[in-house]
């Protein structure tokens, strides 16, 4: 079969080559002259080069980090990629010993490690606007302790509570999903350098040394899993993703709170939207921006994710360059709305009017008078519901703490006898200050349990950003000792 | 509740409105003029409008078109967007009158309006590339269709084919995919403008004619509908994501035919990776990258479906600008994937040797042989099998086609006579060419059979070829319409 | 190698064969019946069998059928599968003849004959669902033409519109997602019969002769395809999916209108679910049943779809039985969504007391009263709006249409002149009842509108029907054409 | 607005209240026991009931579990659910006490609670069902520590390295996968008993005890999110589904090891299926099977997870019964992928001689010889590889290890010397065994390496079993403790 074509085909140059350099440009080339530096450092400090020939190598990198303009380089299809073209410029000036660089390494095992460099500050970045987020939430909640709020179960309004817990509940949801993310950033903190091309090497490389230069925990042992698995990159969009799906539903009631008939979201100027023509009109679309960039994040995770599905358990560009990059719009739209989230809400506040007409009009406290009933007045549960019962059904849009009358009467026909309260006693047993007031268990409104949990979350918060900066401090150390081991190298 | 805020909140314009503004300027802008310039017509034909107005209205629209350099724009906070950018530019022209252009509209119907017209272009434009590649199979199904190949069930190697019949397979699920994506573009070719905010306008507009000046089949009939229902979005993204689904099935084929050890599809050097260190090492990466851009392209595709889930079927941002734009990148990694097969699949061969080696060692025209027994030489199917299963497993890795002599002795063992066929007539009963040529029933490999369908596809693809044809012509042919009639109103 | 194991492993069988073995059972054995009496009369009426073994082995399979209580079998790993456990009854009665029915066919063939002749049943059962409640929305928006609605945009009140409105732009959805789940219904219209394993058969066979006896439109062309395509499938789970996607959208604006705040949709006590304890609250549940129903029909759906990502284009399991099976859930689960929506939106009214007060509240009509004022008093866009708005901003809670004393100052401001229009004239220029009356275009609220409208659903729907019913009227021919051609064969 | 209707529609019920009750039958009526009787504990033990109410309904609700029969109920619409079934038979037995039961709870904190009770059983169980596939594979990768394989990289032979290697690469992504299975159960151990219906009781109830009461390591304390968050749901189906896409891929690695010309990988005839006409046919598709069982599975996960896309952070029934059930398909089929491929792996092995085969074709130690020359010859790389590129491209399908003479002549083009190599040396630098043997860095192949990898996999199964140890032993020993409180009360 003879065969006179030669690579590239121009087809595969514009669809594949040309984009996948572009990318490399852009995302990786910082990355990959830090994975070089290390390596040599490496190689010299093993004996697999010799300290002239690290010398020379080290200088002619240099050299080529001067004198490239990365940004500028277009592809011509004469190398084969990014990586090609910075070994045909060691080439070039060191002749055979430029090839003396790629020593025990190969692609597969530099390209794993640079997407995890990729991913690990971009994972980071987003923790760290979770975390922003979360300070602001717990800031928020502790000034909306007392702002009472209706909650709402399947749609319709039911007790009473305040926004501080609300938020507070949104918190611990906050909570664990950074901590998924965190764990997820955690597995992107072993280094592939030193499995080669599956197998690592018949020369003694040194992973560990690899991994500290690189600013990793340790090396990922197994050296065909180094090249094969991707669990770093599912584990790492999966938790994304329950990131966005909460949110969005947190964005949900926020829509529905700022509705004009519930009303009880007040979202300000800043964040409203006019209408041309209804002047009436104020159109809080903050919040679908923040529900549709959510869903496009979820949507932009899964993709990547599945991605994988059905690909072999082996080195595969389906886990490459392409591929991470497609996923780096996830964390650019899932950013914004961290971002905007972040500025929301704070600036948000309740219509403590609309509160109350929400809450009277439904009557939301009622329960607790039935089980003031049972604990004040001594009667069985089912007088008790009985008695509420008749009187929520006889206020006639009435609030129900108007409702002193009513109640006597129904308590009379129920017990033959009056009640012990009387009606401030009502007021008081039938008002939301007072359900929320007596709802101090553990996670409950009252102000004493949510500010126990608030403490415990700003806790759990600082305990998770130490977990962010000791990862981030470990990066720039690693850094530092790199940069000072190549200039050590230059010197010599 | 006093607000002193003033929007837009600073966060928000830079999350939100900013980006949003850029897209406009992109995607949108061309589009929205196009609109301004029919709705104008129509306002004016109808009545709605004097000619003076429309001619001051004209004038003004084409001196912002000369003296914008939308490109260079940058979204400052002053106007909501780039609608209000326009309307501001006309009030600055004409004063009031500026506004009049408004009549009898509202964003709703122009958005939805716009992005169908950016859609149709796109997905005419991937219709296109898949009727491309449909043409190039064609011609290689003809090509190839003496050429014998090996067919896989389950993984292993099954009976002879050819290459031109493969194709045919692939072909048929094109042309379906086709005809679905082509449904989904003649979704959307139903115009909303006239709908204005919900309810249509109390002006006696003329939505017909707006139909036919944007190029529409016709207007999208309720009202409502036209501003809340997103099936033309949803059912243009699920037709596109089953193309790459139904690729990337034989993508995964190509795969496996490419492997060493298979062999039997040659991949031309201009599409073959090599290693750096190893150089007997022939990579066919084009796969893999098609491989992970059609799963991207679904992914991608997923995204947007998935986005309206749990919406409200309504007005919505989740329908409209950012997430629109977010599903282009669906049409760019998909038209990737749809430009190499079509170069790729033409450019590569089948290797005659190894199909020949994988089709003797597997022996996998024994069926044919105990089918064979039975048509002429009367045995019942069990005793024909059982010859056949003996000849299987005597041949020792012996050619199937070598095997007279083992299968001399086991006919005689079952029958005790011997066969009528000499050897010959054996060689002849066992080619992978006879069992191809005999298989000429409608949809066979057989010559016949294979050219008969080869030229009804033909058919087909011609057939769908010009309804796509048809749309786009009614689509310029709306652009010249729309321009005389605009000139003419500069001109009065 | 010595291998002393034999079939099947008891772990094998127990996870996968005898599961596969209860499936067809329940789902599959009648059609794999249909498909042998069938194919027995074709191998016959193409001379392939002799009259005389016709006879006896539709003699064999009618005993089979009459001895077997299929029911009561269970799996024991004799026979591979229930095909092989058939096949070993014909045997039993018939000896070395037994095997004479299996010429010129495969497993392969036989397979997708049957998913598609049980997916089709489901399909078109579903296609009824679907026209059943498309039917009862007709009616519910003849019936509702005249009832007054808010309609809300970016979940704010925006104009008034009718109940039959909104009601006809879900029609409008729902024909179209009826009109893609019909073409994916057609789509299963050509039977895989004759294929074979992949390739056809060297016995000469009449595969339009199979497809007329098994009720498809016509063979599926290719061979290969015929057992590699897979897109019968996944075109048909895509445009389910769409369905409740679009359905999903309906139902959150169900659950927003029902909500105690909003209140325009009244929920029977019927479909109403109370709380043991609050005594107050009318739960409307069925409308977040609805929606998780949906939910996971979608989910369901795409679980099918996407099992095939990534597989190769041959024959394989991941398309065959228990993938098939897993997808029958989705029918379940989405034709409760169908019934019980036909059963609820009919149920339902709307609240016309808090439709007039959240209309008179968000002054929604306000839009018509600027267009008025430009139609009827001659006033500028400019000036129209502002007199609008500033009458919007001074109502302080007062409903629009009794606010003519504010209109006529802020118009003697804007004009310095009196209004022509008086206050009955006002009253009626900001009626929601105008505004609709108003709004008679194509598509538009207004009764004419409105009318024709649903009288164009109305045939759309009889048309769709009627696809169906011949669909089904095919089938059910074939049903009588194959079993009198079986008879004869019984009675030769 | 008069309403006649009467609770149930008909329809409701058949779609939705009476599957509902049947799942409940199944799936929790066993769980609400022990909340029933947790809950009267903590009731009488906090004084909220005097013990001889406690003693009554104690002794009603032992009544009511004896004389139940809970499977052969059915749904009748006299009670909405089974809660109220069962509160109905209290009142019957006890009067108004019955009701006293449901003090200080709700439906919805008893759902909750429900649900994560069934969820930890099947979680736990799915986690044993992994350790144990682990323990399988570790086993195997001892025992397979020296079997040679040829590993690939895009498709195509790349490296020798050894079965046991391999399994290890498997082993470290399972045990990640088991490390985040294990957090999301983790998760699973908080309890929301004590939210009540949304914020807690006004009576002093005690939180912790019920959490200790029913197994769980402390309550969930903000009692919003205890009735509205769902990421215990949606973190435990994210895991879940990680888990099968990461073995999936595995899966096609044995499907392309087992195709008959790569035929690396034997499957004993206990586990393949055979052709009914095709007697050289081997199909193992028990591996087929693995892959589409594996996919539905991430599927049935997906559904659960994007079913919560876009609802309201509040207590709603997309998070509860129907959707509960609906994802414990995904164990169901998850389930049996593990438990097959712990019984298909071990039981396959390695083909030594179609290794050895695919080895020399391909000159998989290639890279291997030229590392030898730099190393032992004192060549630079570029000579290193030169000469091998050389010695590679002219074996004309000879094996590497026997062409000593092709490379003596290159090296002497290369360097005008013979090489210090012989035969027997050359032999050895070029064989698998060797290649195999020189990568004893972290985490290659070489034996000890392997092993000490192996011995740490060991440690981690064992820490993470010892976890879920302890959780199962938590649950035991809170029923153990939750009974005898039960029974004092019943003594009492």
């Amino acid at each position: 079969m003879i065969d006179n074509t030669t690579f590239p085909d121009p087809t595969y140059k514009e669809t594949v080559l040309a984009p996948l350099f572009e990318g490399v440009k852009t995302h990786y080339a910082a990355h990959m002259a830090a994975i070089n530096r290390a390596h040599l450092v490496m190689l010299v400090d093993t004996g697999i080069l010799s300290a002239a020939d690290g010398h020379s190598i080290a200088s002619a990198l240099d050299a080529i980090d001067d004198e490239t303009d990365i940004a500028s380089l277009t592809y011509t299809g004469e190398h084969e990629d990014y990586f090609f073209f910075v070994e045909a410029e060691l080439r070039k000036r060191l002749g055979d010993l430029g090839g003396a660089l790629h020593t025990a390494r190969s692609r597969n095992d530099m390209d794993h490690t640079l997407f995890k460099m990729a991913l690990r500050v971009r994972g980071e970045g987003m923790l760290t606007q979770i975390t922003t987020l979360t300070d602001a939430l717990i800031a928020k909640a502790r000034a909306e302790s007392g702002t009472l709020i209706v909650a709402y179960t399947h749609g319709q309004p039911a007790q009473p509570t305040t926004f501080g817990h609300y938020i507070a509940a949104m918190i611990e949801v906050l909570n664990r999903d950074a901590v998924r993310l965190s764990a997820a950033i955690d597995n992107l903190g072993h280094c592939p350098m030193g499995a080669a091309a599956i197998t690592t090497s018949g020369f003694p490389i040194d992973r560990t040394q690899m991994a500290d230069l690189l600013g990793f925990e340790s090396p990922l042992v197994n050296s065909y899993g180094c090249i094969a698995s991707v669990d770093y990159v599912t584990g790492l969009y999966s938790a994304i993703k329950l990131v966005f799906l909460h949110l969005g539903r947190v964005v949900q009631d926020l829509a529905f709170w700022s509705s004009f008939e519930v009303g009880q979201l007040y979202v300000p100027n800043a964040l409203v939207q006019i209408s041309s023509i209804m002047p009436q009109k104020r159109n809080p679309v903050p919040i679908e921006h923040m529900r549709h960039l959510a869903s496009v994040t979820c949507g932009r995770c899964d993709a990547i994710v599945n991605t994988m599905h059905n690909t072999p358990f082996t080195d595969m560009n389906d886990s490459e360059g392409e591929v991470q990059q497609a996923g780096y719009a996830a964390f650019e739209s899932g950013g914004r709305v961290l971002d905007l989230l972040t500025a929301f809400l704070p600036a948000c506040s309740i219509n403590a009017a609309n509160v109350r007409r929400n809450t009277d009009a439904a009557s939301i406290t009622i329960t607790e008078l039935a089980d003031t009933l049972v604990r004040d007045e001594g009667l069985t549960f089912r007088q008790a519901h009985e008695v509420a019962a008749h009187v929520a059904r006889s206020l006639d849009g009435k609030p129900l703490s108007d409702g002193f009358n009513t109640f006597k009467d129904a308590f009379h026909n129920a017990t033959n006898r009056a009640p012990n309260m009387d009606d401030t006693a009502f007021r008081t047993a039938t008002s939301a200050e007072t359900f929320v007031a007596r709802r101090d268990r553990i996670g409950g409104p009252a102000p004493a349990a949510l500010d126990a949990a608030l403490t415990d979350y700003a806790s759990h918060l600082t305990a998770l950003q130490a977990q962010s900066n000791a990862r981030t401090q470990r990066i720039s150390k690693a850094a530092i000792t790199r940069a000072a081991a190549f200039s050590q190298l230059l010197e010599t």
